[in-house]
């Protein structure tokens, strides 16, 4: 399978570089994560986002590409121990993973144990060291908007690098409230990551004006293609 | 809240025997867990399954009862590194989990990498040690006849206590044909649980008689107090 450049317009190749290409169906097979990688390469996606029992795969294939090779950590439920979502995160950038995309403890902040959020996310930040970037999924069709401005606070005084609205296996997706909201509540200090239903290049396009600055998607060709 | 045992049916408490009684939503908080936990010990159910992160409030709670404290590995996907789910079940089983239920790697049977499937059961069963049961979820929504069969084959060369049908988190939970599936390919050398959308006495009653000795389910109290 070729590997070489896709030509795009300006505005599709800008897209691209704000695209993680996300795949993480329990299914989807060493394969499948390879035609992933590939896509990426070809497309200038700015990251492929898989599973980590896959990430060795997506580190392989991506060797000596400018592709991130990014993975979930605690996912999708959040609910794992810190210790475990610490030992998850460690071992994927040992792996190779350059970012890692991590599930906030929802229980926690839904219970007020605001010192567990956040010391659920400095585990996960200190373990993965200098070399790889940390975004935490709030879950934000979970939360209230209070909560998901606290959660957000925690994540700035965690030191991650993005705030990321969704999973995309709960019971709603990235909404341009969401976005707008967690981007006023960070400012500049984190980036913004929608994700959870972003299917066309107006809804990209939608995302990117109320604030995000990076896009969770598996449907990345179709919107960098569309004209 | 009182933990005072509940009158049943003489066929209410052998249902109860049998049940998981299971809270596995990710926003649930530690006085949820304890409500849990107490309506087990009143009603005779034989665990409660929670989420990791839960898992000390169970352990608490049903100290010095009959109730098994239960949780989940590498929950829903299946698809976290080995090493993780390992980590994962260790600490669980540590921590006083008498029951872990993992989740098989549905990607690795996919791609028929089967000695990748058989040493991810094999690392969680080793990791738990022997005061610790080991159930495996197929998530047979995902699979095909074959693919259950193969999986099931696998899970007892791995030495699992118990296979089990679904997670709740996928496309489709428990049906009478996988669970005779499943019992006519163990036989009696595992338990089968039944998990995924039981919800009725009806429902609990159809997959004990389709072969299940054992049922997952939130709908615990709705069917054993059922007339």
């Amino acid at each position: 399978m070729s590997t070489d450049p896709i030509s795009l317009s300006a505005a599709g190749r800008a897209l691209a570089a704000m695209i993680d290409h996300t795949l993480l169906k329990p299914e989807a097979t060493a394969r499948d994560i390879e035609r992933l990688c590939r896509e990426a390469i070809q497309y200038g996606f700015a990251s492929v986002c898989v599973n980590p029992a896959l990430l060795p795969v997506a580190v392989k294939t991506l060797e000596g590409t400018p592709v991130i090779p990014c993975t979930v950590c605690g996912f999708p439920l959040g609910a794992t121990a810190t210790a475990t979502k610490a030992f998850e995160a460690g071992l994927a950038a040992s792996t190779g993973a350059r970012e890692v995309d991590m599930v906030l403890a929802v229980w926690a902040l839904k219970q007020k144990a605001y010192s567990e959020v956040l010391s659920d996310m400095r585990a996960v930040v200190e373990s993965v060291g200098s070399g790889c970037g940390v975004k935490v999924i709030m879950e934000t069709c979970l939360l209230t908007d209070e909560e998901k401005v606290t959660a957000s606070r925690l994540a700035l005084e965690a030191g991650v690098q993005f705030i990321k609205t969704s999973t995309g296996f709960s019971t709603g997706g990235a909404t341009l409230h969401d976005v707008a909201l967690l981007r006023a509540t960070v400012g500049t200090r984190t980036g913004v990551k929608a994700s959870g239903g972003i299917r066309t290049r107006a809804d990209a396009e939608a995302m990117i004006a109320a604030g995000a600055n990076r896009l969770g998607t598996s449907a990345g060709i179709t919107i960098v293609t569309t004209p």
